[in-house]
């Protein structure tokens, strides 16, 4: 298996106002939601008996995607609780496990801010591990539980033919696949399918057999058009900012036309027919949390900052960091005067819960 | 056992100028010269039939003290290429192993810059492990290999009583033990025992039963002061020049006054001494590797340069960075004006390659 060569735009480091750290509120609130997921998921599934599990020396927990934190922390403080309540549960004579942490995002990432915010008193070992998870990370069978959470609509690259203005699939008028022609969609969803068995096939090769995967994925309803969404909504906002600076001679069209996030929000289908297709995990739980997220009416300013903390390393890059701040200004405008459009509950994205289950494997 | 408060001044991060990167010259030609000895060191004292070797999934390593590259990656290829040949010459029949590197330093070590400096196409699967190597960093029986090269003359902090000017051991007219009074002598070589075996303890939970430690340390040979060395010297400049800029209103004397710097350079007997008292090793090999290192005759930019790297971070955050252009600028002109006098031979401090394996322990 090799690793696929892969473009990669980190969240907005450090913990000024417009950093990740700052601004990550929604993925808060998901990563809240899913602790009584998790707590279940480790209940049912994880078998301390399977000979996996049994005389190892730690208990190895990895976060794909984990940015620069606080979320990570969350996420893996809730791993671990459930862990050591059920172990204690099921294997009385047995000492407790020691747990060790390994906190994965793209070399770029700030691995620094991500160390310098390590919990105080945490009951593990921490390690950070630099590269992108599409690909294998670490020796064969040394982890027992994985997550990964808001990570894996971000796709390895943007496909080659959307900016391809000879191809079929150039994506001319949008900047993302929503309400674009099929066959932008299609590459999209193939780079999708790509990356998504490639993450599974790197997973499969460092879990033990019996050990638990954790996908929190963004998702796009049945029936419902990624333009519908309110996200699709922001990505349409966005463009016409762009062509508006374009217009007023601030950035050229051509860099406008060529422009396109590596973003896709899977159907559950695709997903799931990817995951089989694999062949490596057994799909154990797959739940729609939006019911267990805590509501948070959004602001104007909320949403801004939320966007810009995503998509400014990839925004400077093609456009230069000089428009960043006009860019902001431009959408958070257009927002006011137009926020989003009926009714917002149908509006949603689903957030996935994907409980895996590493199996015998090829 | 608990982790010791510590106080860390990382190397310049970066890899600019003044960086540690470009400037680690003689820890480099440390690290080649350790090259032969760690391949003998894996052929005579790494017993593969001991049952902490057998059907382990990683042959995990780890480097205590990394700073930013790329030293420690030439050290760490030493040790895997050694160990590599080794297996393959000691049992043919099973598969190789698959490497795991844990790079450690202090958490404000510039550890973005040391995840971008990973050599492509190592063989390794990298991490980055921060926090003080004076505690626990990993859970027990996890680790194979342990190296650390001129990383363990750094005290945990200064001792207090130096600082103190109430106490006997008040350090005034010196930056560091050399020429100065009993009391101030007795104070470090105490912090440096009680340093020493909280690392051993500490490297003793994490290394399997077999494992090996290698340490390379600066020493002092037997009847030379530390001010009769180029390094004490070196310190003696600096405090010269601090006090010149103390004489000009720059900085304030007082400030000089309770400046010391937390290094300490054992001599061989006492580092013995501390191993034996801490129990947990066997010393396998004890050797001065100044032979064996390549002689690079010092330049006043070298030594400059060198001294700037290590001690910038200390300097600004007791004196403030203003100060710290005009000082070495004062280091290099003073180094001009009287580079060492004397027989360079006669002043050398001894680069101590130490083996240890652990055995059973407390």
């Amino acid at each position: 298996m090799t690793t696929i060569p892969c473009e990669s735009y980190p969240m907005i480091g450090g913990d000024g106002a417009h950093s990740y750290t700052q601004n990550s509120a929604f993925q808060r609130s998901v990563v809240d939601a899913a602790k009584e997921m998790i707590h279940q998921a480790v209940k049912n599934s994880l078998d301390f008996k399977n000979p996996s599990f049994s005389r190892i020396e730690a208990f190895r927990i990895a976060d794909f995607g984990c940015s620069t934190g606080p979320n990570t922390f969350t996420a893996v403080e809730n791993i671990i609780d459930s862990i050591a309540n059920e172990y204690d549960g099921q294997d009385k004579n047995n000492p407790p496990f020691q747990f060790q942490v390994f906190f994965n995002d793209h070399t770029n990432n700030d691995f620094n801010v991500l160390f310098m915010n390590l919990p105080p008193g945490r009951k593990y070992f921490a390690a950070g591990v630099p590269g992108t998870f599409y690909g294998i990370l670490f020796p064969k069978s040394t982890l027992h539980f994985g997550h990964s959470s808001n990570a894996l609509h971000w796709l390895s690259k943007v496909p080659e033919d959307v900016a391809d203005s000879k191809s079929p699939a150039w994506n001319k008028n949008s900047i993302t696949y929503s309400g674009s022609v099929d066959e932008v969609s299609k590459a999209y969803s193939g780079r999708f399918r790509d990356d998504m068995n490639t993450f599974l096939s790197s997973r499969a090769h460092e879990l033990v057999s019996g050990g638990l995967m954790v996908v929190i994925l963004p998702c796009l309803p049945e029936g419902i058009l990624l333009s519908e969404t309110t996200i699709g909504m922001n990505f349409s906002n966005l463009r016409c900012c762009l062509m508006e600076m374009a217009d007023s001679g601030i950035i050229s069209e051509e860099k406008v036309d060529v422009f396109n996030l590596p973003i896709y929000y899977p159907r559950i289908k695709e997903l799931e027919t990817v995951i089989h297709k694999n062949g490596c995990f057994s799909i154990e739980k797959m739940e729609n949390m939006a019911r267990l997220m805590k509501h948070v009416p959004p602001t104007v300013g909320a949403v801004t900052s939320h966007t810009r903390a995503i998509f400014q390393a990839l925004i400077k890059e093609h456009f230069g960091a000089e428009i960043v701040d006009d860019l902001f200004e431009r959408f958070a405008k257009r927002l006011h005067q137009n926020f989003y459009p009926g009714n917002l509950e149908n509006h949603k994205h689903l957030e996935l819960f994907v409980l895996l289950k590493r199996i015998g494997c090829k």
